[in-house]
């Protein structure tokens, strides 16, 4: 333990005594050196806060607050000076503040802050031990790193320390109005349940097939028009390499990937932005429950589908296994909600049924349909399944898993099927997936390899994040200078493109490492520029697809490669596939990842049967296979370490667990060696995690999207609900004018306001009856339900109005105030009927954890705080939670308090 | 769907308005055709409820109710006349009752009923359809069988149509009280911290080591004995068929089997009945969150692993995994808790360290100790995880999914190290489970051959259920008639063992079926019992351990055993399965299933080669495995056919899903035919949920376990929390005598008391404080953390005195008033800092589907009813929601309400 006890740390604590509300700062070393403390100010309306109490009149106005999104708190707002249009209604958002700490110090004597301002950017974030420290231990070693990691980390803040704004969650919760209710009662019959139960299975065996064909019709088309390509510059190239023209093919080679790369970065980038990348990471911000809007459009579908065609024919370093699963997440939504939306300027819908229409519906077909494609993609219905899971965490519901491994089942058995039939022999079902490892000769290990297989996976681990720093930095520089432009995005991927091909060129060129061995694919395109016997090494591994790459270093015999081309391979195609991950190309980084690691893990296993040539501590696992039939040579196979290589470097770059390892087993197809392999990806992840985030999580952190991780943040126990919300908040009475809800929603950002049945005796005060949210809001003011009083309003609303979040995200409260004339501003709206009469609520002293663990377990959108009366004092929201951070990084934690940007 | 309508079923529907409060029974099919309206009391207090009206007095007083465990409600206790001991305390445990609802009806006009009782015993129970209802399609053809399942549903309700009072939830909300967050406040040092961290992953560590061990331990000593005596009883056979005395290797072998199996059976029923079975029924209600006294301790342990070794020695057609789960889980509790304990008549302990003493901390252990014990059993860490996962539904965490996974790992490394090293040659890793499928000759496969094995799934699933069927009678019968005294389940094991031993001899006696073929296995005993050349082929399967028996089934070759023998096998060992499983004795079902099934699709295997010789169907699957260099006769196995009967099988008695998929599939070791397996495993799985629940859920019912299932039931929208909850609740001041205290815990048996504040202007009514647990209660009478009104009470209370609930379970509040003064008794005990103060609530009108998910998602043990005024109202508890149980029989769903008796 000393060695950890070494890093000059502080821990900050914090006491809240419930009595004296006393915020301290003290060294956790010696708790009696409190370094300062905040004593808040025991009363808001107490002479010290004199802007509040200008508000303190006995005539009721209305006054509502602007959201201050740096402070997340709400202010005044001093623009607003329309007169009360409705005096019968004495709103009061002045509800008591329950916390609002004023620091006494030097600090800033006038701000209120929330506790945990303190680890802010300003002071030192606090390092203490995390749950995965065991790698603390390994940390005094690392200081010199350590602190130029830190470097890194503070050079762009900006960037990490931040969560914006506009991502907004989904509402997985059910409203239980009166209509709804009696909307359920009404369609209880058996036929109806009948119905959507089948149906609820249909969709999932037409999202596998769905998903099926289209992971095979990707396959078939990039295999045969790349074969083409490179067939077509592979001529060439042998042309010229004799008769001396070989600027002619390169130039063929640029042009090709060029055009081609520019038309798909084109069409992400001015089609449907979001399907730039993998896609995982949005997919897994959306199973987690963040709202992405054009995620799961009609554009995103076809930029994702074809755009990923075009990258991997423009000669980029990308794989098309990431896409599969985003493609397939996108066209499950699409069959789930019978409708096809086309999120352009021009607004057009195709719409088929919507039984299924609401957020929770939609998240399990997006689950099925992400876990079909990983499924196809792999070869691994299991694997696809538990990456739905892992992420939608707190959702692993039988049924629903039960539903979402069928739909993968069925994905499988279909790409097999049709991959079958494509290779000419449909009944052989010998293809699974998209990638496979194949059969590797000889997956016999003996305890003595596993050592060496230790090494690489530490050797994965690290050089997982320099991958991970690498394309941090690039992503920071892209944001902040090229980005800006739409074109200049699409150049860049052109460059790269282009970039690509002269750096296959110029390796095969220089490095003249022929070799006379046969390709293991009978597909493989080898050229022989230079070399009298055999053909140019380097041409098997350029003049393919990244995934025909990845089988060569994988299968390719052992005598293919030498070391120099490896070391150069490993090298150059790490820079590449640092620089094209963040290209606004759909684009996926798991081959690109597993090729790399192949060729690494490659040369140690040269090295290994170099250091031990013949009666070799590994002549256990040989014997075994030589008496398994094979022969000696086939039996010393360095393809085992290419594939503990590739699955390292995989583990170390993307540091998914579970989900990863199950994928890579079945992707291998053997089930003993997997062992090794869960080895490799443990070791690789945790060494990863002791430097940085997963690059799909650096991903997610880049975008500020407010991801609520499966834990609540440590060393919080003791912040309260009063001091995370947001809060005052803004309520509505079950009859409210029309007049108060457009002033209140043109100013407002929040997605749910509470109902309050005012006390007639303080009419300050009220009890919640329930909540409504802005979309009923907005829908109930677009189709007029409302009446002048003392008159029924029309009530030719069904929840089905509601469900629909498109229209009204389209529709602006300024457009429907338009519509709305100076006499309706009065008229009432019975907000009752629509109502969710029972939302979840807290009290004031609930504690981080516990908030957190409701929020998250509950799917929620938001959560009221209420108190003891039953009174609403606050909301909290998803970016409220997710803004204390813990990252655990170089085995240390860090709570930090992220801000909330616009941008 | 017209199939479906035929059905004679009427779906009752509930309307609850919540002004008028009446209740009606309403045919679905025409909604105007009201069966009888309940019109429920308006007022608690008015002259139609008499006795309650008797406590309407203005003097305050102690009404003690107590608990009517059938009704699931209060009643006021006649006998309790004790004179109120302090005035100033004027509980008033009359508040007002929410909707009881009086019957009007002919029913019983003056019983109170909470709704849903229609569903009960006396009236039909309703069907309507299931989300699994695909198969209701088919319903209409099984009307037959339909009725005849009816039959046996209804014969013996008692059994299934119940819920036992005695299971408790475990806690694992954390107690948020004033202590506990200074305690936590105290500890958050970083050592501690750190040590908190590291000890988890070296616990997890030692779970994997431990579990390892255990497995190859258990798996060398029986086979090592087990060889032995079948050599014995082989070599007696051998000799006696030639010298006609055969009925000494009979005596022998009755003799060796019922001597072992009556050891076996004495140790489990007399140290720990707990540890009868497989233990995977209870393991997974523990991790449902069900407290289940005696499960883990130490005697449960020794009575399992040696009460399973005994089982296999004495011949019952048991196998040794399932035990392996429960044993894991019993260990990793044992050595999360640091602590040894004996729950016999001599209370023993050894305390090491504590800190992991809180149900959820320990729940994590034994969720990491099963799947260690799959993971061992199996090689299947995958499955393992996987499995505990499953069933501790709400609590899929990736950070302690990771813990699990790598506690897995090991233990299935370490069981392979150790099974290698038996076998002499350790480094090899070689022998990755107890149990392995072993390679296949043959496992390619033809799209052709999908309805073959769709054929074998459907059968699988329809014996599955036949199965569970004979079993459940059998269950039901012992329960009633065997199990009443300890020595007749003793000797009932000792019958099995004999009548196993003697049908194992007669098979060999009268089906002279001589083999010349070498089984599968070197170790294989077979006697050439009246066989001139070769040996008799039932004898490899009756001298051997029922793991042997699998084995041979799976691989031994074509020609080994012919069809008579194999049918006969069939029947005899299915029927020998049906009555082993459920003895008093420790015995997993896994084996015997998988070798039935085995044995049958060796059958069907056999059939299909017989129709299709040569130029077959199957010719491309054949001509793969040829062109692999196998010779034809090898490629003509019928193993994979063995495989799918054997998954089929297990499929159709279990019904486990993706879990079981998933040990079967790494069992297997081979992915590309897991896709078969899968699909057996799908649908036999639907086929038996068509007629009868799991085995395993077969055994929760019987024992009236309170399972919570992932999803809220179905139709219950209408259904309030006012209805479910229990009602009046009683509750305690902050400062409450130390005598009221006894009173109450005296009488009643629920696990927290709600703290109010009472109002002082009227004394009956009171805001929610708090909630305090029982065992907090008793353990602070017991440390007497009490003292008179004006002085300050001791506080030599820490949470770790809380938190141990085996010293507060084993003191009866008799022992504890006891040792009380009767001075002692208006003594105060300060209650604030021990309750936890932010208990979850729910208002009284939120939906039974909202408070399951809040009460299933956050794993609580109580959730309170509170009134718009934050006043107690009621409680729920775990058997108030589990009672309505959805149970899905022939594709229908029916609602039950279950009844709650005392056993």
């Amino acid at each position: 333990m000393a060695s950890i006890g070494d890093i000059p740390t502080t821990i900050v604590t914090e006491f809240l005594n419930s009595d004296t509300r006393e915020t301290s700062l003290v060294d956790a070393e010696d708790p009696k050196k409190v370094k300062f403390t905040v004593t808040p100010v025991q009363n808001d309306l107490s002479p010290t806060s004199p802007n509040q109490n200008q508000n303190d009149l006995q005539i009721p106005q209305i006054r509502i607050p602007i959201y201050n999104s740096n402070r997340n708190e709400y202010q005044r707002s001093p623009r607003l000076s329309r007169a009360p249009r409705s005096p019968r209604i004495p709103r009061s958002p002045k509800l008591p503040k329950l916390s609002p700490v004023h620091a006494s110090n030097k600090n800033g004597p006038q701000t209120p802050f929330t506790q945990f301002d303190f680890a802010d950017s300003e002071t030192e974030p606090t390092d203490t031990l995390t749950q995965n420290s065991i790698t603390a231990l390994l940390s005094s070693k690392f200081k010199e790193f350590h602190k130029r990691m830190k470097q890194y980390g503070e050079n762009s803040p900006r960037f990490r320390k931040r969560l914006v704004s506009k991502w907004e969650s989904l509402n997985y919760d059910p409203v239980e109005s009166d209509l709804a209710l009696e909307e359920d009662e009404r369609n209880k019959s058996k036929k109806a349940l009948t119905i959507k139960a089948v149906s609820r299975w249909v969709i999932m065996f037409f999202v596998g097939i769905g998903t099926a064909l289209l992971a095979a019709g990707v396959q078939i088309i990039v295999e045969i028009i790349a074969h083409h390509k490179f067939e077509f510059i592979k001529t060439h190239l042998d042309r010229c390499s004799k008769e001396n023209c070989l600027i002619i093919p390169v130039l063929i080679w640029c042009g090709i990937n060029l055009g081609i790369t520019i038309l798909g970065a084109a069409l992400v980038t001015y089609v449907q932005p979001k399907a730039a990348g993998s896609g995982i990471p949005l997919i897994k911000s959306y199973l987690n429950g963040v709202r992405i809007p054009g995620l799961l459009t009609l554009g995103g579908f076809i930029s994702k589908v074809f755009g990923v065609i075009l990258s991997i024919l423009g000669g980029l370093a990308c794989g098309k296994e990431g896409p599969m699963a985003h493609s397939g997440g996108i066209m499950a939504a699409g069959l789930g909600k019978g409708r096809i939306h086309w999120c352009g300027k021009k607004k057009k819908e195709i719409r088929i049924y919507d039984q299924f229409r609401s957020d929770h519906e939609i998240r399990d077909f997006v689950a099925a349909g992400a876990a079909s494609g990983v499924s196809a993609a792999f070869g691994a219905p299991v694997g696809g399944t538990l990456f739905s899971v892992e992420e939608a965490a707190s959702f692993w519901n039988t049924e629903l898993v039960w539903r979402v491994f069928f739909s993968a089942m069925i994905a499988c058995f279909a790409t097999n099927f049709l991959l079958s039939a494509f290779e000419g022999h449909p009944t052989h079902l010998s293809s699974p997936g998209l990638v496979r490892f194949n059969t590797f000769p000889n997956l016999t290990f003996d305890l003595i390899e596993i050592p060496v297989f230790l090494v690489m996976a530490v050797f994965g681990g690290l050089t997982g994040s320099l991958f991970v720093v690498l394309n941090y930095k690039l992503t920071v520089f892209r944001q902040k200078y090229l980005h800006r432009k739409k074109w200049v995005k699409v150049l860049e991927a052109g460059v790269v493109a282009i970039v690509s091909a002269i750096i296959g060129f110029v390796l095969m060129y220089f490095i003249k490492d022929c070799t006379e061995e046969h390709p293991y694919s009978h597909h493989a395109i080898t050229s022989n520029m230079f070399c009298d016997k055999g053909h140019n090494a380097m041409s098997t591994l350029f003049l393919t697809t990244p995934e025909g790459c990845l089988k060569a270093l994988l299968h390719d015999p052992i005598e293919s490669y030498g070391v120099v081309s490896l070391v150069v391979f490993i090298i150059v195609f790490f820079l590449l596939g640092v620089w094209t991950y963040g290209l606004s190309v759909s684009s996926g980084v798991f081959i690109p990842s597993l090729a790399i690691g192949a060729a690494w893990g490659r040369l140690v296993g040269l090295g290994v049967i170099q250091m031990f040539p013949d009666q070799t501590i590994l002549a256990n696992a040989t014997d075994m296979a030589i008496k398994k039939g094979m022969h000696k040579n086939e039996a010393k196979d360095v393809g085992k370490y290419a594939l503990i290589g590739a699955a390292a470097q995989l583990g170390g770059i993307l540091r998914t667990t579970i989900s990863l390892t199950v994928i890579i087993v079945e992707c291998t197809g053997d089930i003993s060696f997997g062992l090794c392999i869960m080895l490799a990806l443990m070791i690789s992840k945790w060494v990863g995690d002791f430097f940085t985030t997963g690059l799909y999580d650096m991903n997610v952190e880049v975008s500020g999207i407010p991801l609520l991780v499966s834990e609540p943040p440590p060393l919080c126990d003791h912040v309260k609900a009063s001091e995370v919300m947001s809060h005052p908040v803004l309520s509505f009475q079950p009859l409210e004018t029309v007049g108060n809800i457009i002033d209140v929603l043109a100013t407002e950002t929040f997605c749910g306001f509470p109902i309050i049945e005012p006390d007639p005796k303080n009419l300050r005060h009220g009890k919640l009856k329930g909540l409504i949210l802005q979309n009923q809001l907005l829908t109930l003011l677009k189709k007029k339900i409302f009446a002048p009083e003392g008159m029924l309003p029309p009530s030719n609303v069904t929840m089905a109005d509601f469900d629909d979040p498109y229209p009204v995200e389209l529709t602006k409260i300024e457009e429907i105030e338009a519509n709305i004339s100076e006499e309706e501003r009065d008229y009432l709206v019975d907000l009752r009927p629509y109502m969710n009469k029972t939302p979840y609520t807290v009290g004031p002293n609930f504690s981080l954890p516990r908030v957190f663990k409701i929020f998250r377990g509950l799917g929620l959108r938001h959560l009221l705080v209420v108190s003891d009366d039953n009174e609403p004092l606050g909301m909290v929201t998803r970016k409220d939670l997710a803004k204390y951070r813990a990252e655990s990084k170089h085995g240390m934690l860090k709570i930090e308090n992220l801000k909330i940007e616009d941008n």
